[in-house]
C-alpha cells in the first residue's frame, strides 16, 4: 500500500505528518523518544494501533539515549520506565500505547546493562515484532469481519474517524474490514463521517477510500442519523481506543452517538480492534480516562476561527460505547459476541 | 437587542450578512427582489421566520419593480406571482418563505392597478405587520416554552443551529425560550451544537449566547450523545423549517439524530416554531422537499479544504423528525402535545 503511517529506517522512526494531510505529504524523522511523544501528542501519528507501534520504536530510541549516561541497571530501569511514562502520558485514552511500553519494559528486564548491545538489539527486534504483529492482526481482523457479511452484496456501510493504513501498521481495523469487503466486490457505498473536530474522516479516510477505489460519500457527523434512516445502512464499523473487561469501548468522540443511532435503526454496530486495545484491568468503561483537548480544536476549522475566540468549549476526544449497544467486537482472534465479559476472557 | 437580522429602512431592505459572522459585521442593502433571493440562497439571511419576513419585504420591492412596466392588473399579477415563485425557489424546505409570499399576493389581490400607490402602501404595511407579528410571536413562544420549566432551576439545555435574533425578526424560537429562562435565572448551561456544515451554532448562536450573558459550552455535533449521557440535559430545544399536519418537523440537518438521542436518554425534545412554519397541505414529513446543497460546504469551511477536492459528498441541508420523537411543539398559541394531528388542527 502506498499510504503508511510510520517506518523504522536505520535506527530512525519516520512518521508521516498526518496533521498536514490531505494538503501536503511531509515526514517527521524522530531520533529521540521525546520527539515521538510530541508527534503523538499533536496527532502527527495517531490511531490506537499506530501509536502503540510508534511507542515501541520510541522505547528503542529511549534505551539508546539512556544507556550511555547510566552505570547500573537500576538507574537504567528507572530512566527507561520514566521514558515509558512520558510516552504513555502523551495520550491517556488509547491503551495500546501503554501496552507497547509495557512489552518493551518486559523485554529490557531480561538483559543486564553489561550486555547493552544485546539489550538494544533485542528491543529493536521486539519493536519490529510488534510492528509486524500489527500488520498480521489487521489482516486477521479484516478476514474475521468480512466473514460476517458472507453472501451479502451492495453493502452500505458507515464508519467514523480514520482506522486504515494511517491508523495502524497494516491495512487497518474497521477500515481493513471495509477494504476486504471491497476486494470481494461486496461494497456499494461507504458513508464516512468527517469526524469533527479534527476531521480525520474528511482528511484521512476520504483519502484512503479514494486510494483504494472504494465508492464512498463524505458526510458531516450530524448526517449519520438521516443516512441510517434513509440509505439502508447494513452495518456501522468503527475502531476502538480501549476496551474494558465487560466489553465497553472508548473510541473517537461521536462513536457513542452512532451506537445509539444504530440501535434505534436496528443496524448492527461493530467495534474492530486487536487484543492490544483490551484493558482487562478495568472492569467497565466509566473507568477509562477521557482525554480533553484544547478548546481551539472546536473553535477553529483547519486553523480558521468559526466561533468567537473566547467561546467556552467542551472538547472530550473520546466517548465510551457501553457493551449493550455493541453487536460484536471484531478481533484478530475472531468476532466476540455478548456476553462480552465471558467471550473476552475466553480469548484473551 | 443589538443583534438583528434585517431592517426595513426607507424602502430598502437592510440585511446583516450572516455569512461573514462572527468575523465581521457587514450589511447588504437590497433594492430588488432578486437581490433578496440571492441573499436568501447564500444564507446571508437565514432562519425560517427571518426569511419569511425578508420575502415579505422583497415582495414590496417586486411590486415597485413591476408596477411601472405593466399596463393591466393581469400582467401585474402574473409578474408578481413569478417574483414570488422566484423567491420561494431560493430555499425549498422552509415554508415560511412560501407563506409570506402567499400573504403578500392575497394583499395585492385587493387593489386595482389604477391605485398603484394604495397597492404598494398596503403591501408595505402588510410586510411590516408580518415583521411585527414575528416579533410578538417570538415573545409568545418564549413565554409558552418557559412555562414548561416552571419551578426548575440549574437547567442544562441543548440546542442546534441558530434560532435567535439572527434567525427571526424577534428574540427567536428555541433561542427565545432559552433567553426567557435565562432572564428568570433558571439556566445553568446551554450546550450549543456547532452545526456543521455551515456552523451556524459556532458562528451565530455562540455570539448570541455571549451577547445575552447566557452560560454555555460550544460542542461539535458529534458530542451531543456523550453530553446527554453525562451532563444531565433537561431538554433539547430546536427550531423548525416546516411542520406537517401530523406533527413531523423538518429542521437543520442533525436535528433528527438529536431527537433519536434524546429519546434514548429519555430527555424531552421540543420543536419551537410559529404557525407560519406549519404546512397543513402536507400530511407527513416524507413529503417535505429536502434541499441538497453544494458538496463544497462539506469539503470546506470558509474556503479552506479539509477533504480531497473531488471527494463525493452527500449534503442534505435538513432532516425530518418524525412526530413520535417529539415531546411537544412550542408555538405562539401554546405548547402542542401528541396526538399532533389533533392539537395542530385545533389551534390552526
Amino acid at each position: 500500500m502506498s499510504l503508511w503511517s510510520l517506518k523504522w529506517e536505520q535506527g530512525t522512526l519516520v512518521l508521516l505528518d498526518q496533521t498536514k494531510l490531505p494538503g501536503s505529504i511531509s515526514y517527521i524523522r524522530t531520533t529521540s523518544y521525546k520527539e515521538v511523544a510530541s508527534a503523538i501528542k499533536v496527532l502527527a501519528v495517531r490511531g490506537a494501533p499506530a501509536i502503540g507501534v510508534a511507542a515501541a520504536y520510541a522505547m528503542v530510541l529511549a534505551a539508546r539515549e539512556i544507556g550511555p549516561s547510566v552505570s547500573t541497571k537500576e538507574d537504567f530501569d528507572r530512566a527507561f520506565h520514566e521514558a515509558g511514562s512520558y510516552l504513555t502520558s502523551a495520550r491517556p485514552t488509547a491503551v495500546n500505547l501503554a501496552w507497547a511500553v509495557g512489552e518493551m519494559e518486559k523485554t529490557a528486564d531480561q538483559f543486564p546493562l553489561a550486555d547493552f548491545a544485546g539489550l538494544t538489539e533485542m528491543l529493536e527486534q521486539r519493536a519490529e515484532e510488534i510492528d509486524e504483529d500489527d500488520k498480521s492482526r489487521c489482516s486477521a481482523m479484516a478476514d474475521a469481519g468480512a466473514a460476517l457479511f458472507s453472501g451479502m452484496t451492495h453493502l452500505h456501510l458507515l464508519t467514523h474517524c480514520n482506522t486504515g493504513a494511517l491508523a495502524t501498521a497494516g491495512i487497518g481495523t474497521a477500515f481493513g474490514v471495509i477494504r476486504r469487503l471491497h476486494e470481494r466486490g461486496q461494497v456499494e457505498c461507504v458513508y464516512a463521517d468527517e469526524t469533527r473536530p479534527l476531521l480525520q474522516g474528511a482528511r484521512l479516510t476520504a483519502m484512503e477510500l479514494r486510494e483504494n477505489h472504494i465508492p464512498y460519500k463524505l458526510i458531516t457527523d450530524s448526517m449519520a442519523g438521516a443516512v441510517m434512516r434513509s440509505k439502508g445502512i447494513d452495518a456501522v464499523l468503527t475502531g476502538a481506543d480501549r476496551i474494558t473487561a465487560n466489553g465497553d469501548g472508548a473510541n473517537k468522540i461521536g462513536t457513542y452517538s452512532l451506537a445509539v443511532l444504530a440501535r434505534y435503526h436496528q443496524i448492527p454496530f461493530y467495534l474492530v480492534a486487536p487484543f492490544s486495545t483490551f484493558d482487562l484491568s478495568l472492569s467497565s468503561g466509566d473507568q477509562i480516562p477521557i482525554e480533553e483537548r484544547t478548546p481551539d480544536e472546536v473553535r477553529t476549522f483547519q486553523g480558521v476561527y468559526a466561533a468567537p475566540k473566547d467561546a467556552p468549549v467542551y472538547n472530550p476526544a473520546f466517548d465510551v460505547v457501553p457493551h449493550e449497544l455493541i453487536t460484536g467486537i471484531i478481533t484478530e482472534k475472531g468476532v466476540l459476541r455478548p456476553p462480552f465479559r465471558e467471550s473476552i476472557r475466553k480469548n484473551d
